[in-house]
């Protein structure tokens, strides 16, 4: 639909500007402390949000769009749903590494590894990832291969499309919850008052949720 | 749909859990510290996330579900209509109240008020209660008082159900960031570390949010 490539990449800019300014960007391998106490994973743990948003926000958006007309309108329906499966094998890609990277920013911590599944957001992403990721298999095996007859495919296709999107919102909601974790513990983590609570530290991750609001009704509306 | 019901009373019964053990349940005023430096607003704000749930996860949520005929098969459709409008009605006061309850949580702190809007959820929140009040009157307007003629109710009827769906969504959304910023506060506030972590002061507001994708799904799916 129109204007969900601007809110797709409004949505890069901002988690780009909030990671790169305000979280310090990313790295690799944890960061060796100077004084030899242990080490810093966050930037590591920073490839987190990147790879998610690069996922939900970029390349699940693109891969539903792609089956909206007024896009391209060139495209065979055999070209969208290349596009589509595409689109959707590299968001999974995305998604796995998003959560390897938070899985070892937590496991790779020195002199003490940091504890997994403690929030309310880690119950809904896992919840996501394992809807997403079904709903991929099922998609690949039913569309795709070996391929069930047309019959069997039509009678799919309501179902595909309706948890599809369930997938993708409960995604999207993911960010969310991810976006509202990480800003909590850096008010308090940095003990933030007064102005700096409606600087940019806030206000640029803060935009990002009515943003997604947005990207799915534009993307979502039929 | 077969199953909502039941969520909806596990959203209720655990978030009422949540606010009333883990939180220290509600007070409708700020309550004195005994040292006479200043108050506790906590409980006073806790009916902020009480009502939100009301709102949102159970009387919107049977709102829409009364347009769904296998769930009291015998009701006609305006009394379908009246059951949707009126647990509308309800819904908004409620989400009325709760934002007040958050507003004068912060306004009436002592020694020291408490800011606002220096959350992604506010933020979330705000759009999400815009998207529901504009859908309400909006619906108010043309279906029940004064009422379009039938040709405008049906060209509205498809744009009335996807708003009203992404205005809830987003308000389910705003659900799942609140409660993940609650918990964030009390986990640091608290210092919880070790087997906290993994009690139900944690888990009990974390099974909140897969419930959460599970009710859309339910009462969304057609
Ligand atoms: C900008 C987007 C995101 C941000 C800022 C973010 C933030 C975080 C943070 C701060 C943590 C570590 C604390 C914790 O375990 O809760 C975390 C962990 C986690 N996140 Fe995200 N997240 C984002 C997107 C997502 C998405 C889209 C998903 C899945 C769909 C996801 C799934 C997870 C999971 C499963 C964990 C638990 C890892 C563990 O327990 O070691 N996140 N995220
Ligand atoms: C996480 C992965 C996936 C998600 C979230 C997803 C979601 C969706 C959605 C929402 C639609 C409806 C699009 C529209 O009408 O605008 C759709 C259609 C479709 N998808 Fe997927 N999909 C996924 C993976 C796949 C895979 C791997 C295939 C294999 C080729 C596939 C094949 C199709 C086909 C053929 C359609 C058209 C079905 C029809 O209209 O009858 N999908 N998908
Ligand atoms: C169980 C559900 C909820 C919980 C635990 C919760 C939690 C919180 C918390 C901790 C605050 C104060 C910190 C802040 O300003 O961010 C807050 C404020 C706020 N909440 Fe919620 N919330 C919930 C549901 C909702 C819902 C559903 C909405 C709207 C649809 C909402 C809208 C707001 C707004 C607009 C504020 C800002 C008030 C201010 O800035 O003074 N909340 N919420
Ligand atoms: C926040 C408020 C509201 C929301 C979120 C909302 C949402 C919805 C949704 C999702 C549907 C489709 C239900 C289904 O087919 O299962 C619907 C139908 C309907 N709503 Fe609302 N609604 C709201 C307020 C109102 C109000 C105040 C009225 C006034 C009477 C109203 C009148 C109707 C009517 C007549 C239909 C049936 C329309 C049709 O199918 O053509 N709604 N609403
Ligand atoms: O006022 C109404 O409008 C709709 C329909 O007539 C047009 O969508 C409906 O069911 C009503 O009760």
């Amino acid at each position: 639909m129109t204007g969900s490539e601007d809110v797709i990449l409004a949505l890069l800019i901002l988690i780009g500007h909030w990671v790169h300014v305000t979280l310090g960007g990313v790295a690799l391998a944890p960061v060796e402390l100077p004084d030899g106490t242990g080490n810093d994973t966050s930037k590591l743990f920073n490839w987190h949000p990147v790879l998610m948003t690069l996922a939900f926000a970029v390349l699940m958006a693109e891969g539903l769009l792609a089956y909206q007309s007024p896009l391209l309108p060139g495209l065979t329906r055999e070209v969208r749903k290349r596009v589509h499966w595409g689109c959707h094998s590299a968001a999974l890609l995305c998604a796995g590494l998003g959560l390897l990277a938070a899985l070892q920013s937590h496991r790779l911590k020195r002199p003490v590894p940091m504890p997994d599944w403690y929030s309310p957001h880690s119950f809904l992403g896992l919840t996501a990832l394992a809807a997403v990721a079904a709903q991929f298999f099922l998609g690949a095996y039913a569309y795709l291969w070996p391929r069930l007859g047309l019959p069997q495919r039509l009678a799919l296709g309501p179902v595909h499309r309706f948890v599809g999107m369930t997938a993708w919102v409960a995604g999207l909601a993911a960010v969310a919850t991810g976006v509202q974790e990480k800003l909590t513990f850096l008010q308090l983590g940095r003990k933030m008052a007064g102005p700096d609570l409606y600087g940019p530290a806030v206000r640029v991750p803060a935009a990002v949720l009515p943003l997604l609001v947005a990207l799915a009704a534009l993307v979502l509306y039929h």
